[in-house]
């Protein structure tokens, strides 16, 4: 069985498995305050243009997403996000048990607006009766695979400057996203057109990992008090230092991401090719294409895909993801496949 | 200035006011404890037939709802409701405050469905990163005015029933509910067709104050301290006893709202009469007419209503409230000056 | 039977009642931002001498002690008080609920020292595995009826202001505090030395209410929001600011606790003559007499009193309140009581 | 410099790291539910004798005792515990961030005792005003490294069926206690004595990673749902699976950590033949040393120790860790230095 149904099904890069061996013995302070976290944190810095950024690493998604929002927002306060925002949808309500909602708006494509986010805070209105808009998530790439592109990241941290809002840019995908041919975003642009991001090693090429950088310095106030308390600061910090050490070396994260996406749209052309529809027009690393029961039925025997939707009674969304791990071997079978349907 | 923009602009009803006054400088135990609570309770429970029910006085629709709610969800489950419920739209976002997820269903008219229910059930699918409906909330009447009918509100006990899922009606409008002609349901049915209800005083004839009326043993272990952590345990809970037991008496609370919602149907005969759009059709003490700009500039001279909702440049939906203390005088006002629009 | 155990066994002072009464019908907009609530807001500006404070009301103490708290502290932040602080031990864990550790000191009579707080934020270190102290909380009276001497205040808050913590006291017995004899303190000092401070209208002669007095502005940003998120924001908001505008009317609030407080110290009298040992010295409206169990008995016959605390086999720590209720009448047939032990 | 200021300076076992790269690039499926996961659960029930107990990984201490302890408390409900205990002080209120109150008690050596538990029971009282006990929580070994006796651990779990409360046991150390040959309890006890457990794996030779060992079936109820919410559920979970097959395989787990018990033991023979004080008399990995100021600074030239507490103007008690990386080699340097004192 071939699986391609998430980017998170094998363990690391061996780049990172190589520099936790060589590692493994040192003695390093703890929680994160270790030479290797110093370097990550210099490394990173350097990669997204963001000298004065504070740079912190947390082990997975929902716990950075909680802890940044659970520290950015008062207890009144909201985030804005798209309706299939994964903190509104898969994450167990880890916001709503930090206190918070999530304002989930209508997304085109997995993407919000600034126009949206601006029409949300007027029919606020400021009226105490209704949570109060403090900040707005978004995912780049988005959970439907699709990009922001630099205008539109601009005009929403625009939007948010003007409005008094944070804005927050999940990056769990941001390599896959950064490495798209279709992205007009850099990593600088990233770090210049928002006030906290994170950039995902889980699903890039680490065993597990996110690093939190922030750009405004009000929200990094006490933010490892923030992190010990939600339960995400690793004792052997170092772990992580050592893995983003690794990823940030000689762009080794972006590398790995490239090739995934590249994959990804190889395997989109052969879709193309024998007409299969697409739940959505993905620039990156997860492909959603409407397959007939009878088609899914013939590519199961061989591979492993997630459902992502049902669409009719014939018909389901299916996603097929790449990685830094899938190899072109696996990927030329499943095109072979797809042909052969 | 007559007002009509809410239900909750006087005091309270007159054979309230006495009966605080007579009781005033007796000596009571607090917290609820005492034999006016003790009495009203029993009231409450003849008067909806539920005979084993508990019955426990809040002060206010937010600190019950989430009181109710909070004590019967587990950590990662939500409350299915519609999207204009109360609790997901006008509570400062109390719910989530206390961890717990609205998840929000597109209303018809301000109800939702048993199959909407199912539906969400089924979605869900009990999958650990989604969060687990645990309680549905509806409310009777609707913020928008209407009623379920009773074979709706069977149908969606016995879906929850089937689904594992508590039912908790917000009665905060309760009275205008079921004094309405159009509501074929009885005080018995709500409190048999539910687990949970609230009896709302504050906008029926109370200075303050709602009961809590819980059908399921399991629901009210402890239930006691749940009102005391959230800040709803009132220091003189006789307050809420002496009120209760005079608006049971005698069916007050039935009476003095079905006059309200006399005065609605007016005030709704006359606005259809004069072929004003109703943004609703609401059979109960409050009306939606949608008027244009000029319509509410012409009645703003002399009467205060509130703004429902923008219809379009030309239009806003407005909101008109009789309650228990509206007087027929201040109808006939009104009434005439929509025919003289 | 004749009740002293606790200082709200009545309802309200007829003042309170009459203004009411003569107000019930009139038509005001709710959520507390009627005149009545302006008006008292101005009241107690110019009682305490703060004519740059925010005034709320709220219903209930622990309500206003948990939205107070929760609005000033970040997530990862407690708050100092005594063991014996109402909030620590009497409010079913509010605080906590909310997120915040209540960290407690060992108070000497109820009192708790500028030292201690300087000690605790030392051994907090900024220690991030460690709740950072973000509030002290204080009562004026204390739950042992004693008093905060101006000095001792003084020192409390140059102390927190030098560490950077709020200061609040909790003042559900203000009244009584200030009106005793013993007590160095003006309500100016209340609202000069500290950054909010509640007037407790509950104990001292209201059927419900607590003021909230915000002298720190930064901690009255979107207070409003709290207030309606934790349940406190009373539809009928008037009715707090009626009963506050006839508490504050002419000094009503200090007359009827100075009354109440020369009832306790003649009753306190009245046991030392007795050479009734006191559990603790109490200069307030709160006795604390050792009773042996024998006397308990003769006395229960005609009083209720409230169990303090067990002291050994034969002697048990009783409270004895007075209140703004308490006749002379019954002071009297105490007193006799008790000299015939 | 040599460092023996905790437990958690180094990476892994190199059985572990072996492990993780044999199956580094094996595609399993996520989030705990792969084959590794399932392994080591069977594992960990066959070590402990628990064939009914459920088993669950996460990634850190704080992590799982959060997750632990707001899955079976009821909102109202708090947790007894040492004063010293981690959730008291070292979990930055992570505990009541969950919403719930640590109630502390004074500790003897770091153990608190049945009779202790039956009597904060006996004086909440089923007060609604109070915090209402829901569970107890214990070390083993404690934060001081000292160890219940299995009569004392029997009476604790004895006490806690009787009073209606769960008993858990946070072994972030639990090999280091079983290991120890002061300690009369049995792999097997642990189970049999108590509702759930933890096995530490980041303190006892794992790159991270904590089993959670649930034995009541009420307590285990959607237990993955809170994992997630809370932020705990490793996406790559085969990790942990990995992890802790290595530990278990053999008896790993108590191989390496008898090692480290034994070196501690040595060091403190080596303390007492100079005559050095013991803050506490340690049977396990941690030894506690009172040094002078001048032998800190000799010793410091050398060797790293934590500060635990001060002791006088001339001492404090430090803390001197074994771990499962301690070379013979290190202990034999400190040793020849404390005899050079």
């Amino acid at each position: 069985m071939i699986r391609f149904n998430c980017d998170y099904l094998e363990g690391c890069h061996p780049a990172i498995l190589q520099k936790l061996t060589e590692t493994n013995l040192e003695q390093t302070v703890g929680y994160g305050l270790d030479p290797y976290c110093e370097q990550a944190a210099g490394m990173i810095r350097e990669t997204f243009s963001c000298p004065d950024a504070a740079v912190h690493f947390l082990v997975g998604g929902t716990q950075a997403n909680t802890t940044v929002i659970a520290a950015a927002l008062r207890p009144y306060e909201g985030v804005l996000c798209a309706e299939t925002g994964h903190i509104n949808v898969h994450e167990t309500g880890a916001i709503e048990s930090s206190g918070h909602k999530c304002l989930a708006l209508p997304p085109h494509n997995g993407l919000i607006t600034a126009a949206q986010v601006a029409a949300a805070v007027a029919a606020q209105g400021d009226d105490e009766h209704i949570v109060k808009p403090g900040m707005v998530y978004i995912s780049m790439s988005t959970e439907l695979g699709t990009l922001y592109t630099l205008d539109e990241l601009k005009e929403l941290y625009h939007t948010c400057q003007q409005l008094g809002l944070y804005l927050f840019i999940d990056g769990a995908r941001l390599g896959y996203a950064l490495a798209a041919p279709a992205c007009n975003i850099t990593p600088a642009d990233i770090a210049k057109y928002c006030d906290v991001f994170t950039v995902g090693g889980t699903k890039v090429g680490a065993l597990f990992g996110e690093a939190v950088v922030i750009n405004h310095p009000e929200l990094n106030r006490n933010f490892r008090y923030m992190i010990k308390q939600r339960g995400g600061m690793l004792a052997k910090g170092r772990l992580l230092g050592v893995q983003f050490c690794a990823l940030m070396e000689n762009g080794l994260y972006f590398t790995i991401a490239e090739k995934a996406v590249q994959q990804a749209l190889r395997i989109r052309e052969a879709l193309r090719s024998k007409n299969i529809p697409l739940f959505i027009d993905s620039p990156t690393n997860q492909q959603f294409p409407v397959f007939t029961k009878a088609q899914i039925a013939a590519l199961s025997q061989q591979f492993d895909f997630a459902l992502w939707e049902p669409v009719d009674d014939e018909h389901d969304a299916m996603r097929i993801c790449t990685s830094w791990a899938t190899t072109d071997e696996n990927v030329d079978t499943l095109i072979a496949a797809i042909e052969n349907l």
